[in-house]
This record gives C-alpha cells, structure tokens and sequence, in this order.
C-alpha cells in the first residue's frame, strides 16, 4: 500500500486526488496539508468525503510528510510548489508536481510566469502518452489541463508531420479556474454565457508548444480558451493545417484512424470514438475521448478531444503518473467510467 | 462473482447499473437486454461505458437470463416488469424490480396506476433503512426516487410520533424523466426555469404515504414534485408540521439529531450533516445526506434531502438491495464519495 | 418626462431600473450614483447598456439630486437608505425605495433587521394589487422578491377566508442575491444543484405575513427559500393547507378561477394561466403568472407564481409604482412579454 | 403603421418576430399562419405572448396575406419558404424571408442543399451593415444565424486585405435548433457538455465564404459549429490568419481598431467593445458586439463576435431589413438593451 501525502488539499485538486485515491486499491492517503485548515476535517470541506475520508488538514514539515509518505503531490499553485520539491525529493520521496513550476525548462518558465525559479529541477513531463521516460520516475511536472486535452487531440497528426499549424481552440467548464469564487466564476456571468480569455497570450500556449514541437519542430501552434458553463471537462477543437504537399491530398479517414490507433496502441486512456466525442461521456473519469473528421477543402483536419479537467486534465493524470513511477499497473485504481448523464 | 443480468438497459437506470457494477468487486454484468439495440455494443449507447463493458445488447428467453444469471434487475417500465419478474423467480433467480409493479399492494398498485396487474407477487419494499428484511429476501421492489428522499428524510420524526402532517416539496433533476427526448427536457424549456408539474397528483405519493403511515398510522402526506435545471439529484423540502400537543415544544436541535442518528444508527449510506444538504455532495454516489432546522414558530421542522436519483433513488439502492439479498456487505462495490465538484 | 435619479446603480436592480427606464417612453434616467464608480461610464459596468446609456456614475449630493430630478430610486442596501431617503423627500422628490427600510413598522424592521432604524418614515407598501393607496402617494416602499411572488400567489385565497395556513417553498435564481461574487454563486457549487438556505429564519417571512395578516388576522405563513441553477425567476409554490370547516369542501377549480380573477380584475401583471407557470414565459417582463391545483384529498390548494426577480420582484415593479403615483398608465413603459426562449 | 403577416409561427423565429413586434411603435403583426395550430391562440404556444398578443394562428392563402399585410416574414424551412415567396411578391407584398432558401445563388443554393428549387427568386442579401441595398428593397433573404456573427466579426479585416485565411470556431445557444425537442436539446445531453457538430460540413458556411468573398476574392474560410448549454446567442471566435505579407507586421490594436470603427461607422447596431464580448451583454438584443487580439506571434488576429441568434441572427434583423425597406429609421424599435444579467 502505497502511503501518499497531498500538499495544498483545500481545492479542487485537492478534493479529486482524495476521490480518487479513496478508489484506488494499493494508495492511500495519509496526510493532507493546509495552513489555514489545519485542523478540520476534509469532510468539512469537500463535503462529497464526509465519511468517505477521516483524515484532518495538517501542517506538517516537509521532512515529516517525507517521513510519512512514500509518495507525495504537491497541488499549491505554481510559485509555491517549489517551497516543496526540492525538499521532498530531497528527503526520498517521490513527487508528482500539478503545478505550473517544473513543466517547462528554466528560461521558459521564468520568461512565460514573469517571476524567478527558487528551485528548479528537471522533472519528467507527466504526460505518460507521450513520455514513457514516466515509469521509475522519481519526480513528475504533472501537464496542464489544457495541454492535455490539446496535445493528445494533435500528437499522432503532428508526429506524421501532416500538421504545418494547429489552432487551438478549447471550452473549458469552470472548475480549471478553482475553488475561490471570482466574477468569471460568478453564476450570472457564465450560465447562458460563453467567456472567452487571453485569445492569444495564455500560458499553457507554452507547454503545448513544447510537446508538439519535439514531434516536429517547428509546427506552428496557436491557442485559444474559452469558459463555458459547465463545473468539468475541457473540450478543444484542434484545426490542424496541412502542409502545403498535403494539401488535396490528405489522407483518407481510415488512414488518419490507423495513424492515431497506431500512436496510441499502448494508452489505455485514449478512447478513438467513431463520431464526435462529448464531455458527458468522460465526466469524472480518467479517459480522453478523440474523435475527427477531414475537411473536404483538403487541407484542414478537424480534431476534437474531451477530457475531464480534474481527472485526465489534473489528479487522475497524476495519479495515472503515480502508478507508473511506483509500479502497479497504469489502470489501477483509475479504470472506471465517467457518470453520464 | 455474482453473475448479474439487467432487463430493459438501455435507459438511464440501466446504464447506471452497468456503471456501478463496473466499481463492484463481487458481481459482474453478464447479460443487458434490449430487444430494439440488439448486437450493439453497450459503449455505442452508453458511450461513458466504451472501453469499460464489452457487452452488447441481447434479447433472450427468461429461462436462458435464469440459467446464466444468479441475480436479476428488472429496468423496463411499469406495465412491463410484471411480464418479467414472476418467470425470473419461478426459474430460481432472485430479482430486483426497479419498476413500480411490485412497490403496492394489489389494489392499491391498480388504483395508483390504472391497469391492472398481470402477475402479483408479494415482495420485500426496497429500502434497507426502513425494510431490513431486504436482508436474505429473494425479490425486491426498489422504490420510486422521490419515496427515498422523502421516506428518509422524514422517517425518523414520523416514527417518533412528532408529525401531524409531512408536506414533500421535491427538486429534482430532469435524468428521472429518462433518456427519450421531450418538451420538458428540451434544453430551452428547462434551463432557467423550475417546472412544477402534477402537483397534488403524482402516483409516488402513494408509496411516501405507505412507508410513513407504517411508522405512524394516520400521518398526512402531500406531495408536490418539480423539475430543476439539473441532469441528477433530489432534493426533497419536507415541511414537517408537528402535532398540536408538541407545538412550541419541539424537541430542540440537539435531541432532534439524536432521534436522526439513532434512527440511522446501522444505516451507512445516510449521513446527517450540519447545515443544509447539496446536490453535489452526493452526485454518482449512494448517499443520502439529511439536515434540518426547527422553525422558531414552533410547529414546524424543516428537513431536506439529498439524493443522486439515478444512484440512492435508482441504480445504487438496487445493488444495496442485492450485496444484502446476496450476502456480501450493503457497502460492497458502493462505498465511493460523489464527484463534487 | 419624469426625470429619475437613482441612487446605488452598480448592482443589478440599478442596471435593471436603467435598461427598463430606457424603454420607458414618459420617463428617463438623469442621474445614477455609485461612489466607489464615480466617473465610469455606465456601458462599462452594465455592459448591456453600452450605447444606449451614455450617463456616468455620479456621486452628488441630496440636494443636487433632489433639483435635478423629479422621481428617485433608492437602490442601496438595507441600513444605507435610510441614509438618503428622508432627505430626498424633504427636498421634495417623489421616492420609492427598493431596500427593506421602509417596509415594516419599526419595531417590526428593528426586530426582524436587528438593527436600530435612524429615521423612520411611513411609506405605502409597493404592490399595487394589494394597495391601491400607491396611486399618488409620494413615499412608496418597494416590497422584496420573494414577498411579492409569495404574496400575490396566496392573497386571494387568503382573503377569501379558505386558508388556516400557507407554506410557501419558494425557489429563485441567484441573481437576486447580487452582484458579488460569493460562495452560493460560485458556478460550481450552483450549477446542477438546488441550494435550500435559512430554511425557517428568511427576514421576508415578515413582509409575507405582514400581508397576508391584512387580508385575514391570524393566517399562518411559513417560508423556506431555495436557489436554483438560474439566473433570473422566482418560482413560488404556495401549499395552502384550508381550514378545517372547508376541509371536504373546497370550492372546485371553476370557483377557484373566479376568485383569482375577481380579485385580479384590475391588476394587468397579473395572468392567471390554465396549467403550471413557468419562468420561461416571465423572464425579463413584469408579468406575475399564476396556476394552481386542488388537492383531490380536500385540504390543500398548490398555487405556483413565477416572476422575473429583477423585474416584478424590484425594478419592474418600482417602475409600476412610479407611474401610479407620477399619473401615467401603471403599464406605460412595462407592457412587453418576457423573452423566452 | 405596417401591417405585417407571419408565414410560419409556431417556432422560435415566428414567436419571437412577434416579441419584437409589439415593441415596434410602426409596425403591427396582423396576421400569423401555422396550418396544424390554426385557431389556437397565439399566448398559448408563445407563453410569454399571453395577454400581450391576441393574435390566433390562420391558415389564409397567399392572395389573403397578400391583401391583409403590406409586410411579410416567412419563418418556415428551407424547401418550404419557396413555397410562398413568389405568390407574396407577385401579389405586391414586401417580403423577408428567414429561410435559406434564397441566400445563395440558384446552382450554390441547389448544390449545398441537395435540392432542387422550385422558384428562385433574386433576393438582396439582408446584412445591411454589407449590403446598402436592402434599403428600399422589395424581397430580402435574411442570414443564417452563424453567418451573421461570422461575417460581421471578420469583414473589416478581410476588406482590408489583411486575411489569408479565416477559422470560424462558433459556439452556439440551442434555441438555433428549433422548438422541437431532439437528442441534442435533451437536457442530460446538452448541460455540462459542448457538442461539436458537422465539424467541416455545415451548410453555413457556403453563406460565410459568399459574403467574405465578395470583400477579398480568394480569402480561405473555414467554419466549425459547436452547441453550448445556453438557451440563446451565439460567440463566434474568428482566428484570423494574415497573408505572408503582414506577418510579423500586422497593424497594431489601435490601427485594427480604426479599421472596425471605419467600417461600422454608420451600423448603428454593431458595438465595437474594448475586451473580450459575451452573451449576455446581447441577449435579447440586435446588438453584434465585437473584440479583438493581436496574437504575438505576429501571424494572427483573434476576433470574437457576440450575438443573440434569435434577434440579430434571425428575427432582429429581418426587422432591421423590414424598417430599411419600409422607411422608417434602421433602429425603430430595435433600440433596446439586452437583458443582462
């Protein structure tokens, strides 16, 4: 049984990774931090645990949760993760990181977060799909939940050297924006509403960049978020332009399926759906649902991807990494539907 | 394992059942019927499932649902189970009607739903709280949805002989009307919007009213149900008025949750919480969370509910009733946290 | 033209009185006030209004607006109108006041708003099917949004002596609870959920009750407020409970219609509907539509109301009031249907 | 006054032309046709029409309609409207037609609706702020919904000369999709949910690459419709990509601003906003609001229009068409707000 700790459990990270691990049967959660919490039970707090998880939010040093943990995830937000990592690795524990703090190199991360790195260390980008390197890891950059939703939709197109630019443009529910109440977040502001934001300057730009690129460099990559109201699932459309030899001559459906089953043969997650995919289908579970269709113009593929952004998009993709970095299989703890309707 | 067959499952209860036998450790789905999708895969209807169930539809003999299943769910809709249920037993499995066909005495079931009955049989009223002889029982009704929420929620100080009258005001989401489109469930008829509808009339009074008047002979029951902007739950209002001899001698709050917690003392899905019950804290779980508070006015007692209606009010009571008309723990395959946020 | 100032237009029932006064073809906006927002165009607040109002916030004083205006309404939180009211009519403007300062006798508001008042004054109550005294009067009280969906839905039976006892569930959007930001509105914690709150402790019980007492000594009134996954709409169900020499006896729905349209005869934003209300057909109109039905067992009546809160439940219905005690039509300016879909 | 008919009111356009005539002080509907609710009045399909219009539905014939209204909208489906339109003109009527049926040329129409037309008719295309000459028009076909906002949010830069290549990614209310309850209205299927649909081959975009065509021959447009949970509106995220020659040199936001300013000059519905526009601040309304960024990387422009698709999409419009061909000014009883929030 692995014994694993969370630092920062008062959001929605937070909240999702104790779900989850309540299901999963070789991890369990023995410790929660939150300063401003210390104390009070998680139930109190993420309600839905009431009687699910007796744990209390504590304050514990990094060397005793090192002590008490074999693994540890760091869910603070990006800028104090890295009071944390160093420390915890440190002490011998492996980390999965969800913040923003390791997942890209040091001069992209101070140059795209406008502040200096404390700590930097080189951590696996944990997005197993793409990086095999996951499994023995010692420490883990968990993905955003916009790269994830994006890159997967891409990857399998970009690595056939197809793409000469893909437009991202993702839906996300609300919940990506947290737990603290905002005038985004705000019920007359979203219902009925569609919210676009930072059209061209949101800093997971980056970390998609960076993916798609090592596929194929020099891809262009644009990207582009909305908020719709929904509270999960971030559903991104992926308008990949074909190179210019391609065009009129892209390949046909069949081949762009075997292109992408090929590509993820090995990513129990990744579920190629015949139509177009639906967040109500993934809702609450760690898959992301692809599916696509050829623009008859012939030079344009239209990609669409489905995730939910707590599970595949946050906690369930780190613990996805979990698995992997400790041993038991991928699934485990994770293989489960979402709750449509 | 428990081999488990569904009749009729191409509803929502009966997408819910395979999701949540898919969480059971001791029972397995071997068999989904459905005379119209016949060899479709259940993960091209239920698409949350693809990847997860590798059934497909059947349209078999009851003897042969007999012979391959130790355990039945009946998921058609009233006037159909009763074609069902009296083959299932007579062949020797123990069955779990989530219709209505079984809920009522005879007369009672002929007057509330204008038909008559084809095949009655007696059976065991599916609610483990107030029906322990659920435990060992070889048929079972399941109750409506709304008669859970409301049942539980005022049981407790019906049976302590407090109420006069109960008045129900339930909430619930549209799931409970089922997956076939209609004017109500059209998106713009129901978003911003609450719709009451059978207002005095809705046939589950009668089974709100059977289970309250066994605990207190006498007690008046009213019922008015709406639909909210909301895929699952129910949350049931119930207006409890108290007897003229307890008026402006209400037990207080403290002596109220003990009444609630020794009436629940052995019930592991209810959890009595501090403030007002919420949806989300029991969405896609089995829990029923109950709060109240004592109007000062001294003759009323404000209880609400909150249930998923496809989980509590449907599916997951179903297989509550099954681990205890099989053997294994009422929790077993059901002790997960809802999916909040 | 009535020239109308509005005091505190940053919230919603300000921008609310702005968009209905831009339709109003007797009346118009001069001057609307916002302190912390002095100098901000409206358009950058309200942006619905951007080039339609081309007013600024202002912050002057009472007597500036009393020269500049003939008509204002107080739109400032309870506690803060009693700041400016008395002043703006001894400066000789005409007001309504769509806090809760002036609508309970003072002992009333000082018990109920716990709070000391700092200059009563007598007002009219502001609902014109329920006091005709608006017409002229120069100091109107604008009731609250759930009495006045409450109120109208129960008065005539209430007047007509059938009723021991009303029970009112209401259920509204959560726009009436403002425009701040605030766990309740928090997208993810409303959306597919119903929030029940103060379920027997609301401050609006007394102005229910204050009315209804009117029509008949004695009646009980009991209220449990909800919010519901919308932004705008109240939809009141009203259980009244008959008293015990009508029990068996309550007059059919024929006899029930004529009551309701007997008492409603001269109230044009009142529409008796044949089935049940629904937001839908309200929203953004100051229509107060009303349904019932009878309870077959022979004591209770359901009657539904559903309005617009921002409109016949605050803005709408001050407007109403201004034009009765201002002379034109009590419809000019307020005679369109709501916008559904 | 204008006497207008309504060919086709059962469904959401036809109600809501008669929403939006009863706020027109120059025109009147007389007359509302729908074959299977002739006699029924009008307040009991539109519920929010009650006691506003007393209009039943008719069944006339072409020369009736013709003799009783100067005016007529045909609201009916594409293949039907040509049905009507001929017969309305012949006998001197004045005609907008909502339908597709005359948008395109006769062999565009005919090859993008895999149908042949039965009396085609030269129409002026009814986007006054592109086409001057709907003023004095006799026979207007009215836009689709996504064209609409499509076009107005990418005109300017296209005439400009700016745009290679344009991705439409539009994100639409549900009301687009009629009155009639489908598995992509189901409320389960839509809330919490986005739903791609028809991801290359919308018929739209025929009208799309029409109208952007006309301002730069040979600009690349792509189009791509989602559905949102929201009842009314849709945004339109245009990804403008510019031609090699201004990569890297795009006009700064001031210049793109200028150009937009420029262009709407005299369109007094479309409101050039400073951030980001949303749903709300158009509901209800026929304002297109429109915003823009300059993406970084030099080589894209990202232009987001607002618009209730119901009013500017479709009924609004034809108004704003009716008043240019009739006379009265372009904003007769259009110049109202939205309804936020």
């Amino acid at each position: 049984m692995i014994k694993v700790g969370i630092i920062g459990g008062s959001g929605y990270t937070g909240g999702e990774l104790l779900r989850l691990l309540s299901l999963h049967p070789g991890a369990e959660a023995v410790c929660i931090t939150s300063r401003k919490l210390e104390g009070t039970p998680v139930g109190d707090v993420h309600t839905h645990l009431r009687g699910i998880s007796s744990l209390k939010f504590e304050s514990p040093t990094i060397s005793e949760i090192a002590r008490r943990c074999d693994f540890v995830f760091t869910a603070v937000p990006h800028g104090t993760a890295m009071d944390w990592v160093p420390g915890l690795l440190d002490e011998g524990a492996k980390v999965v990181d969800l913040s923003a703090d390791y997942r890209l190199p040091l001069d992209e991360f101070e140059k795209t977060y406008k502040m200096k790195h404390k700590a930097f260390r080189e951590a696996v980008f944990g997005m197993p799909e793409l990086h095999p390197e996951v499994r023995g890891a010692a420490f883990v950059a968990n993905p955003g939940c916009y790269p994830t939703g994006a890159s997967l939709a891409a990857a399998p197109l970009v690595e056939a050297g197809l793409a000469e630019r893909v437009i991202f443009d993702s839906k996300s529910g609300i919940s990506g924006a947290g737990i603290a109440p905002s005038p985004t977040s705000h019920y007359p502001n979203l219902a009925e509403n569609v919210v676009g934001y930072k059209l061209t300057t949101h800093r997971h730009t980056a970390e998609i960049r960076q993916e798609l690129s090592r596929l194929s460099p020099g891809v262009k990559v644009s990207f582009t978020p909305h908020v719709v109201p929904a509270i999960r699932g971030i559903l991104t459309t992926a308008h990949v332009l074909v190179k210019d030899e391609f065009a009129g001559k892209i390949p046909d459906k069949t081949e762009i399926s075997k292109i992408y089953q090929e590509f993820y043969k090995d990513a129990p997650f990744v579920r190629m759906v015949p139509g177009v995919p639906s967040l109500g289908a993934v809702r609450g579970s760690n898959f992301c649902d692809i599916g696509f269709e050829v623009d008859g113009s012939g030079d344009r593929i239209v990609v669409i991807s489905a995730i939910d952004n707590l599970v595949k998009g946050a906690s369930g993709q780190a613990i996805q990494n979990m698995n992997l970095m400790m041993g038991p299989g991928e699934t485990e703890g994770l293989w489960f539907p979402g709750g449509a309707p």
